[in-house]
């Protein structure tokens, strides 16, 4: 049987990865519909060519545009916009959709795919980050299947066994530490974008990569986890564990310990997401353990890297704290990418944001849309300020 | 609901790892019947006082005769010889039989409770390893369920994801490389019982302590493997990884693998064969990863270690040929921590067995047995001589 995917952010690492698994089994996976900034314009006209999608949504009008006129009289239908996105996400003959849009941008088309009945490979952890209750109570009405494609939550996924969720003691995310694990205070001071772009283990986004190097990419795996599997936050641990072969594990209450290993490679999560229930033979290389020869682990340092512990506080509180955290750290990663803060000033933002936002305990969508367009604004504009004169 | 259990091998250490478990919740086991060898008297007295068990079976006939005496009267019946344990095994109210008996004197027992339809928490691998085609065929026709006690294959069970059976690729089993990993074959010749029998990670009884240092114990457990999980031998892997924290792992077609780790303690694997499929918290010590620290995997040296090269090559030839392989390495190494042949013997005098020894493709018990019977005779009577004459 053929499963029919909408892939939303086609241009991006994960959306690449995705094609990628599509490729390797051309029979059994068919692209309908696809949704891309419009940025990378010559790899989607390639996408489009080669996957002949009946829908494509780019963001970028201009593109949209330029598109719409060369391939308006054949058999895709090209359009523009947040409704673009949402019609990319809800066509018709999806079995699934890739939700792999990154930020919090992902979060309206994800929400409509559920609210659409739609299985969502969720790639984008922003959509249960800014908006887990509400996510989950769709997922839960429409009856619909979340599969992780985060590495460290299909690893989570594939080592809980469903009769025996009640005697889970913990999860345990695990954590490469990032390209800083083992600099100094002093020395993070001056890192730069480049640096901070260099993940030891994984081929990632920018944004996801800075996030990893300032662990606040483990912190929004809390949250997501904590909605994912729902679990109390004071039973999800996280541990640093630099070679990335071990990608999270379940803790149970007799003293088992059930763990995902493997190579850190996306497209083996990607593909999991796809073929579930079930798992297909593919050619990725298997991870040879006397190659692997040795596994380390370490607790991660909460002074280096205080997002890690934002993120926690921020997931504990709840409400609308979670919308605010993801929102501040977006505009601080591409302050940092754009070169104007330090990398110490990311953790500062994020914490003044939280700081200085008010609550509320069960935000509609509409509160978190409002919450997270005011944060980005206060933060970019007030906050940095007082940062950088202080 | 209360579990009734039926312990064969109540004073080996599964056994009183075992008792261990039980007393862990006092409620929800109950000791209907034990056997055990009689050799520790003291032991058995205080079991039989402390679980009131209805049938107690001892091997040691003198034993047997003066507890009769002793317990004549009361609640507990006393019984003695193979007659005895297959009572103890096939006792009407117990719902699970844990077949501790160590080596190939556990077969006739352990097939007994199968056949009266008993689950089986299986912790004497010599069952499988020299009658598993008999085993399997029985435990098949009378629908029970065979629970693994050795850490490796529980780990496996635990991994094995019913459904995606089909999708495995191959089992991995893990290895400490026992006390002699990183001797040399030189430092191998000299030995002695005492230094063999200090397993860095586990407390075992004696002869599984010198089969882990022969490599033998892994090489049992491939064949057990086979049978247990039906899994080719050229799908199982064997690794070295000298922690005993990873417990075994299954490796699937689409490159993820599934491991279980926690404290070497066997009082895991025990409690999860009795509480299948439910998982009881317990007291036991959680693993904690920054204390662990560091994980290292090595591939077995077969120069150094040849019997598990011996054992995948009698459970590839198979017939009656596993038999031959497990009744010469007991004999072997009840020889050696007699201080009658040296420890570099062990797998020469197995080896020589298996060279001796005629095939029977598809073997009955009585084959197995006299077989068995023969091996040992031979291999402590005429193959000693001419390795020792050598």
């Amino acid at each position: 049987m053929q499963k029919n995917i909408s892939l939303l952010g086609s241009t991006g690492s994960i959306g690449i990865q995705t094609l990628q698994v599509v490729d390797m089994f051309p029979d059994k996976f068919k692209i309908v519909s696809i949704a891309a900034s419009g940025n990378k314009i010559e790899l989607l006209e390639e996408q489009i060519a080669k996957y002949k999608p009946k829908i494509v949504s780019i963001c970028n009008e201009e593109s949209a545009k330029r598109l719409q006129h060369k391939y308006g009289s054949g058999h895709t239908k090209i359009i523009s916009g947040l409704d673009g996105v949402v019609e990319a996400a809800v066509v018709d003959d999806a079995d699934i959709v890739v939700a792999a849009i990154s930020g919090a941008a992902g979060l309206i088309p994800t929400l409509a795919a559920i609210k659409n009945g739609k299985d969502v490979a969720l790639a984008n952890k922003e959509t249960l980050v800014t908006a887990g209750s509400l996510v989950m109570k769709e997922v839960k009405q429409k009856g619909i299947k979340i599969l992780p494609v985060d590495s460290e939550h299909s690893a989570i996924f594939q080592c809980l066994v469903p009769e025996q969720v009640s005697s889970i003691e913990s999860i345990v995310l695990t954590a490469s530490g990032g390209p800083f694990r083992k600099y100094s205070l002093k020395m993070l001071e001056s890192v730069t974008p480049r640096e901070a772009l260099k993940h030891p283990n994984w081929s990632m986004g920018n944004k996801i990569s800075i996030d990893s190097a300032t662990l606040m990419n483990k912190g929004l795996e809390v949250i997501e986890a904590h909605w994912l599997f729902r679990m109390d936050y004071n039973r999800i641990e996280v541990v640093i564990h630099p070679q990335s072969i071990i990608h999270s594990m379940v803790r149970y209450m007799d003293g088992s310990i059930l763990a995902h290993l493997g190579f850190p490679d996306m497209r083996i999560p990607i593909q999991y997401a796809l073929t579930y229930p079930e798992r297909w033979e593919n050619q990725l290389k298997q991870l040879d353990f006397t190659e692997v020869a040795t596994l380390t682990f370490e607790k991660p340092d909460l002074q280096k890297f205080p997002s890690l512990q934002l993120a926690y506080n921020a997931g504990k509180e709840g409400g609308i704290k979670p919308t605010v955290l993801n929102a501040a750290n977006e505009v601080a990663v591409e302050m940092f990418l754009k070169g104007k803060i330090k990398f110490l000033h990311i953790p500062m933002l994020v914490e003044k944001s939280l700081q200085k936002s008010g609550q509320i305990v069960n935000p509609s969508l509409e509160d978190i849309l409002a919450v997270d367009k005011s944060t980005r604004i206060e933060t970019e504009n007030v906050y940095t300020k007082g940062l950088i004169n202080s």
